[in-house]
């Protein structure tokens, strides 16, 4: 009953796919966040879910912990091994399986990427919508219910993961969902997996929603004095039903960052980058409609265009934003907060955040899914500057304190991990010690991916 | 450790909200359905959560039933006290609690219905979609995961639910989820409950996502020759993208009923109803879109207006149709059948499912909401008849092997109660036991609705 006799067996079955070497531990006990690293036992590569129903009967029988790894851009420290044991790699497991263009789905495996499903489907017409900005693999993304920038218009990973199949940890194989588009049929197995952070069961196959891809697509970009104005249209644009497929915002630290990274010339303001989805008509329709309302608002420069060109420009913004406001601070490394607050509180959030960040003694450019309710704050911190790191906790930590306050949520999109375990109680009271029930009767050993989301025992 | 000694206690608490009166227990032992009327012991009337907690408190501590009733339209007899005990009513909590028009959501108790809460909600410019043709409760809503004839565009009370109030079997009171647009933190408890059938616990606080009433609605009727040519067409529309509100379905013999029913003059075909909701050109451009389409596809008599006489009419002979079916028999019962398969074997369902019932004895008209796959058939049967009983289970079983067969899903609006029981084994296999441990977990002695959905022990 030791990590090390389950390695010993696993070691038997797997052979080479199964590394003790210190570079393939040090690669999966790296997060892209300040955790500390802290390297696996073992790592493992399973090829098929018999290789993963093996591998759990072995770790289940012997106790070792198994904590699965998908591309590992988790910000909340998801992928890391903390009680040592097995970290389960799948990367050999990123096939796409099955599309089915007429039912708008495909099959696909857990360590596939978004961006890699995206350039298979490219000649389909259709499209996997969840955008989280990282080319994450699918199973991850369905394991911490990503979301990200076009949730506003085709929602979380929770509304477009139709089915599972999950090994469990005493190595059962369950499937949950269908490929119908709708189910009153018993629980909602799927959902429940879905943001489950691998603690219940490891995914082995997702069906997964697809949507055509719009006919055509518009962007628009305009600039504000103040963030609170930037944050009110946003607000007004989601109440007037306006309908948006992505509707972000940049501060003017953000504006500058990217200027001073890719040679831009975009104003030092707050930003409000936006696309809409849809027929010709529909896009111009919608794009004249938050043209008028922009302007009634103060915002400055706006244009809107369908040009392919234009879109990248605008969305390059976007994109390099985090590696712009990394570069931006000289050797610094980040803290990324994850806020999410009902929309009538959000300018009263963003503007609270920016005031304790000002106060501050780092930097923190905000940016975020403002359509959602969802922002986040960079920050900036030098690794030899300890009170520097301890700045950034206690500003995350307010900012905690400031989605709950609101009737928010303690993450929105970036899950639970280590980083945000110490505030499940606050959010959810005695419905955390519930989970904690769930968790003990589908992993009573406590070998899945331990150390995270639930109550420790 | 009796029924008797819970009704007792609660006796006590309860006054003259708790009854035994014949007239009551004859009401709450009656269903929509064909299922035998099995009174409960007692009906209580609850008026607050702390009500419900020492209800619950006195009846886990007695071991006695738990039957939650909304408004009593079930189909698959949910709110039937099959094991005895109790049957909570909640009628007397159905308050409008909060609404927040800024963040499109409001808060309400079980007991509302979905025409109350529609009703309070006009002059706010918001509604709430999701339309399962019934009256229903919201909380019996909730319990059931219902959806209907918006689903297509706004989703199924999954969908829909934000957050609930729950009272736990042993009388702790939960909350899931929170106002916040989307959260990644922790299991999705609120899609645990949705659905679960008042077997984890009593919703007592729902928070629904509202929307914007649309601008413009446009409607649209057209008839086809055959069935085949009608379920390709919805295909078509949903595969184009065309963006339906509701795209309904009714067979010649549901025309031919409506017609004697209420004087109408459709011609005795297979029909589409279809209405589209946005802005005055986006409703004219996507009418336009589908007209061409139903063109190219046979459909004759394809007419669409913005006008609410125009759509009125229409969708009386949607709203009407279940009534008209049943007089189109005289004396007769209906059990009402629900499969829901992808859109790709959709044609080939109906088709089947129309051959096996014109080779049985008995009638049955077919409808449904096709955007979703999901449709239903009205089987007609006379009590004195007991062959046409047996006829009509024969169908309906036929119909769930059918969806299984095609990767669909037993039941895709009307939930398991007692009536899909029996399938849930074929449907989900090792996951329906997984099923029933989340029960145990939470309802270790069994009260929460016993009879329905899991495995029973």
């Amino acid at each position: 009953m030791t990590i090390a006799t389950a390695l010993e067996a696993l070691s038997t079955f797997l052979g080479d796919r199964l590394s003790r070497s210190k570079s393939d531990l040090a690669a999966h006990g790296q997060s892209e966040s300040y955790f500390l690293p802290t390297p696996p036992d073992a790592v493992a590569w399973p090829e098929t879910t018999e290789d993963v129903t093996e591998i759990m009967r072995i770790c289940n029988e012997h106790g070792c912990p198994v904590t699965p790894w998908g591309a590992g851009t988790s910000l909340e420290g998801h992928a890391l091994a903390v009680r040592g044991g097995l970290s389960l790699d799948f990367s050999r497991m990123n096939a796409l399986l099955e599309i089915h263009p007429e039912d708008l789905d495909a099959v696909v495996q857990p360590g596939l990427t978004r961006e890699e499903l995206n350039r298979d489907l490219r000649a389909t017409g259709l499209f996997f919508p969840v955008d989280p900005g990282a080319n994450a693999s699918l199973g991850g993304m369905a394991a911490t219910r990503a979301s990200g920038t076009t949730t506003v218009r085709y929602g979380t990973m929770a509304d477009n993961v139709l089915g599972l199949q999950i090994v469990l940890a005493d190595g059962r194989v369950i499937r949950t969902g269908t490929r119908a588009r709708k189910s009153a049929s018993g629980y909602d197995m799927t959902r429940l997996f879905v943001g489950s952070e691998g603690t219940l069961g490891i995914i082995t196959e997702l069906t997964l929603r697809l949507h055509g891809q719009p006919e055509a697509i518009s962007a628009a970009i305009c600039a504000f004095d103040e963030i609170g104005a930037a944050v009110d249209c946003v607000i007004a644009t989601i109440q007037s039903g306006i309908k948006v497929a992505r509707i972000e915002f940049v501060d003017a630290a953000t504006a500058a960052a990217v200027n001073a990274y890719s040679a831009g010339s975009f104003a030092e303001k707050p930003h409000l980058l936006i696309e809409f989805h849809g027929s010709p008509q529909t896009v111009a329709e919608e794009s004249q409609r938050l043209g008028e309302l922009v302007d009634d608002m103060g915002g400055e420069g706006f244009r809107w265009s369908t040009k392919p060109e234009d879109r990248s420009a605008l969305w390059e913004m976007r994109h390099t934003a985090y590696w712009a406001i990394l570069a931006s601070r000289k050797g610094a490394r980040a803290v990324v907060t994850d806020l999410c607050v009902p929309i009538s509180r959000l300018a009263e959030a963003v503007e609270e955040t920016r005031a304790d960040i000002a106060a501050s003694p780092i930097p923190g450019p905000i940016l975020g899914h403002m359509g959602d309710g969802n922002f986040h704050a960079i920050l900036l911190i030098h690794d030899d500057a300890p009170d520097e790191l301890a700045a950034a906790k206690a500003l995350s930590h307010r900012m905690v304190e400031r989605a709950l306050r609101m009737g928010g949520t303690v993450t929105g999109e970036h899950g639970v991990g280590m980083g945000k375990l110490d505030y499940m109680q606050a959010e959810h009271g005695d419905a955390w010690a519930l989970m904690g029930d769930i968790k003990q009767v589908l992993d009573p050993k406590g070998i899945l991916n331990p150390g995270k989301l639930v109550p420790q025992l």
